[in-house]
C-alpha cells in the first residue's frame, strides 16, 4: 500500500514539473521582445529621438547604433557604400540623363541614412532650377517624418524642396518609423504605404503581427514615384505589384521619370522594390517568413529575448538569421552563393542586351528618317526592359529574395532589349544596328 | 527506506523502458529495406524476369508493376502519354525534319517502356535505309539489356539494329537494370555510364549507397547520343555535365543528330537529362535528396518497410513523397505550381524566339547571298538556343528539379536566339527578317 502511496507522488511531482516548465515555457513565447523590459520613461508619440525611447529598450536602442558601423560587404552587397557605377560600369550607360549616373553607391546601415542622402551628388540644391531635389526625397531618411507628416500633412511636406526641409530634419531612421510610442505596436507611418493598401481596398490595421513584421518595412523597401508638380509620394500598386501591374499603372499614369538622351525613351528607373519582389510569391514569404525573421533574428541578452535593430545582411550572421529554421546553415549559405550566382551573370546578360538596345536606338534616331511607329514601339519595349532588370537589379538580394521571379523577370527585360533592338533597325531598314556587344566595342 | 528503493525500482524500470525503445527505433532504422525480407529463391545475375524477383520482393515488384497503370496527369506532366505536338504544336517546328516532329508523346510509367518504344511513330524499321533505327534505341528499354551487354558487349549490342534485336528482348525495366541479385545492392548497369564516370575520373563504385540512390536513375534518365557508325551509346559528360560543358563536346566532336530544314543547322536533340539536371547544384541534391527519396518513399505494409517503386511524379502523392521531409505538403505543392508556372511560361517565350529565329535563318539561306560567316554563326546559335531550351524542355520536371538553373538557362536560350535571327538578317542585310511572332503569323 505505501508502495502505491509513493508511486502516486512520485508521479503526482513529475506531472507537476512538467506542467510548470510548461507554463514557463509559454510564458515565454508568449512574451512579446516589446515588453519584456518594463518602461522607464514614457514616450511622446512620434517621438523623433530614438535615444529617449532606448532608455526604455536598450537592447533594441544598442543594436539599431551598430547599423552605424556594420559597414560588412557580401560578395554581391553588404553594408559598405562601394560604388556600383566603378563595379559595374554598364550601369553609367543604362543611367544616363539622370543622377544614378553620376553617383550610385550602395546604401549603408540605417542610422547612415540621413548623412548618406545629404552627402549623395545626386542632390540638385538650386531652387530656383525648376529640377531642385524635392522635400519627398526625405521621405524614407529620418525618424522626424512621422511627426512632420501629422503636423503638415504629406502633401505640403512633399511640396517644399529638400532645402527647405533640411533645417526640420535631424535624425537619422529610428524607432518612431516603425513603432507607435507607449503600446510598441508595429505600425504604417508613411502616409503613401496606407494610401497604396487602400488604394488596394486593404486595411493594414487587420494584418497580424507576423505579417506586419514584412509591412513595416514597406514603409520605405518599395518602389514609388513622385507624382504631379507636388512631387506627391506614391507607390504604383492599384493593378497589383507585380512588374506587369506597375508598368501598366505608370502607362496608364503616362508617366516617366527622364528621357534617355538621344533616344528619347521615356524611361523609369525602380527604387528598392523589396516588399513588392519578396511578396511575389515567394518561398519564404509563401511560408510565412517575415523581413524581421531574417534581417532583424531574435537575440539573447541573458534572460531577455529581443529582436536585433542591427539590420544587415543574414549572409553576415547566418547562424542567428537562418539558424532559426535551418539545421544546415553552411549548406543555406552555399544555397545563397549558387542562387546570387546564377542572377549576377544573368543580370549582366541583360544589361548588355539593354546597351545594344540604346546603342541601335540612338543611331535610329539620328538617322532622322526612322519610321515613326517603329521607332515607338522600340522606345515602349527599351522602357519595358530597363525597368524589368532595374527592379532586380535595385532590389537587395541580387535575386534571393525571390530567385524564380528574378530569373523569369531578366529573361523577359533581356527578350524586350533585343526586340528594341530589332525594332530600332527595322525603323530604318539598317542591319548595322544589330551589332551585339557595344558596351564592349564602346569601353 | 523502503520508500527509496521503491524509487529507485521505478526509476530502474523507466530506465530499461526508455533503453529498449531506443534499441527498438535503432534496429528498425537500420534494416535496409533489402534485408526485410529473407530471400525465398535465388536470383540468377542478371536474371531479365522481375516477377523471379517478386518473389523475394512482393511489396517492390507490386509497386513496380502499378507503373503499367499510373497514367495520372499534373498540370505540367505526369504518366499520361499525351502528344507534345498537340499541347505545344511549336514543338513541331522546332523538331522539323526529325521523327520528333512527328510523334512525340510524354513517357508513361517504366513497365510499359517496352511496348511504347516498339509503338512510337519515330521509328525507321527498314533496314535497308542507312538511316534505319539502330539497336541503341534499346538501352534504356528492358531489364534484357544488362544480360544481353555482358553476352555480347555494347558494341556489339548497338551495331545491330533495332529489328535484329527485338527477338532478344522480352521484359520492359526491371529489377535487373538497377539491382545486383543476391546482394540487391545498387549498381551502375549501362556501360556507357560507367564510361562516363570513368571519362571524368571517378569510380561508382566508391559511391555512398544514398548516391546510389541517384545514380541508378542516370542508367537513363541522362543525356546522351549515338556516336559513330556503330552508333554507340555514349554521355556527352567529357567537360563536365552543365550544358555549357555538354556543348562544347559536341562541339569538339562536331557531332549533329540532324540538318535543320532549309536552314541547314547543325542540331542537337536534348533525352531527358534529370541526371545532369538535378545534380547542377540544385537545392534539393545538395541537400543531400535523392531521386528515390521523392519518387520512391518509403512505404509501410503492416511491419515492412520498403521504397515504393510505382516511380512517377511526387505531386500525385505529396504526403508521402513531401511530407518525409516537409511539414506541410499544402505548401509544398502549392511552391512546385508558382514554379513549374514560371518555367513554363519562360519556356514558351523561349520557343517563340527560336522558331523567330528559324524563320529569319530560312529566309537568309534561300536568298542565296547570305554573308557564310554571319549566317554560319547564326547557325550556332540557333544550335545551342535549342540545346539550352531543350535541356529544360525534355527535362521532366517543367524545371522543378532546378528551378533556377532552368530559368537562367532559358534566359540564355531566348537571348541567342534573338542573337542568331538578327545575324541572319545582317547575313543578307534586310531587317523584314527581324518580324518577330512569327509562329503566330504562320499558325
Amino acid at each position: 500500500m505505501k508502495n502505491y502511496t509513493t508511486l502516486t507522488l512520485v508521479g503526482l511531482v513529475i506531472v507537476l514539473a512538467v506542467a510548470l516548465v510548461g507554463v514557463l515555457m509559454y510564458a515565454q513565447n508568449q512574451t512579446s521582445p516589446e515588453r519584456a523590459t518594463q518602461p522607464l520613461v514614457e514616450i511622446a508619440p512620434m517621438e523623433p529621438d530614438s535615444a529617449k525611447w532606448g532608455l526604455n529598450f536598450p537592447n533594441q536602442y544598442d543594436s539599431l547604433m551598430k547599423t552605424k558601423t556594420n559597414n560588412v560587404d557580401t560578395t554581391y552587397g553588404g553594408s559598405s557604400a562601394f560604388s556600383w557605377l566603378e563595379r559595374d560600369p554598364r550601369q553609367k550607360i543604362l543611367f544616363a540623363g539622370m543622377p544614378f549616373s553620376k553617383d550610385y553607391n550602395d546604401d549603408r546601415g540605417h542610422i547612415n541614412m540621413l548623412e548618406d542622402v545629404r552627402a549623395t551628388g545626386r542632390l540638385n540644391l538650386d531652387d530656383s532650377d525648376p529640377k531642385h531635389t524635392p522635400g519627398t526625397c526625405y521621405s524614407c531618411k529620418s525618424s522626424d517624418n512621422p511627426g512632420l507628416w501629422a503636423e503638415m500633412g504629406m502633401e505640403e511636406f512633399d511640396k517644399m524642396s529638400f532645402n527647405e526641409l533640411t533645417p526640420h530634419i535631424n535624425n537619422s531612421l529610428g524607432c518612431a518609423n516603425c513603432h507607435e510610442a507607449g503600446t510598441m505596436r508595429l505600425i504604417v507611418t508613411n502616409p503613401a504605404l496606407e494610401e497604396a493598401f487602400k488604394a488596394q481596398g486593404k486595411d493594414w490595421k487587420t494584418f497580424s503581427r507576423q505579417e506586419m513584421r514584412t509591412v513595416v518595412c514597406a514603409n520605405c523597401h518599395v518602389e514609388y514615384y513622385f507624382k504631379g508638380d507636388g512631387k506627391y509620394l506614391t507607390f504604383p500598386w492599384e493593378n497589383g505589384t507585380d512588374v506587369e501591374s506597375m508598368i501598366k499603372y505608370y502607362e496608364e499614369e503616362g508617366f516617366k521619370d527622364w528621357a534617355y538622351p538621344d533616344t528619347d525613351t521615356p524611361m523609369l528607373k525602380a527604387q528598392h522594390p523589396e516588399y513588392e519582389f519578396f511578396t511575389q510569391g515567394s518561398t519564404h514569404y509563401n511560408a510565412g517568413v517575415s523581413c524581421a525573421d531574417c534581417h532583424m533574428p531574435y537575440t539573447r541578452d541573458g534572460a531577455a529575448k529581443y529582436s536585433s535593430h542591427d539590420v544587415h545582411s543574414p549572409l553576415l550572421n547566418p547562424e542567428e538569421a537562418c539558424g532559426q529554421c535551418h539545421a544546415d546553415t553552411n549548406y543555406v549559405v552555399e544555397r545563397v552563393n549558387i542562387i546570387q550566382e546564377q542572377v549576377a551573370s544573368t543580370k549582366i546578360a541583360t544589361e548588355d542586351a539593354i546597351i545594344d538596345a540604346v546603342t541601335a536606338i540612338k543611331a535610329a534616331v539620328a538617322n532622322g528618317k526612322a519610321d515613326a511607329a517603329l521607332l515607338d514601339e522600340a522606345r515602349k519595349l527599351h522602357r519595358e526592359a530597363q525597368f524589368m532588370w532595374d527592379i532586380v537589379s535595385a532590389e537587395n538580394s541580387t535575386g534571393f529574395h525571390n530567385p524564380e521571379y528574378a530569373l523569369k523577370t531578366l529573361a523577359e527585360a533581356t527578350n524586350r532589349a533585343r526586340q528594341a533592338q530589332m525594332l530600332a533597325a527595322q525603323s530604318i531598314g539598317d542591319t548595322s544596328l544589330l551589332a551585339t556587344g557595344s558596351y564592349y566595342n564602346v569601353k
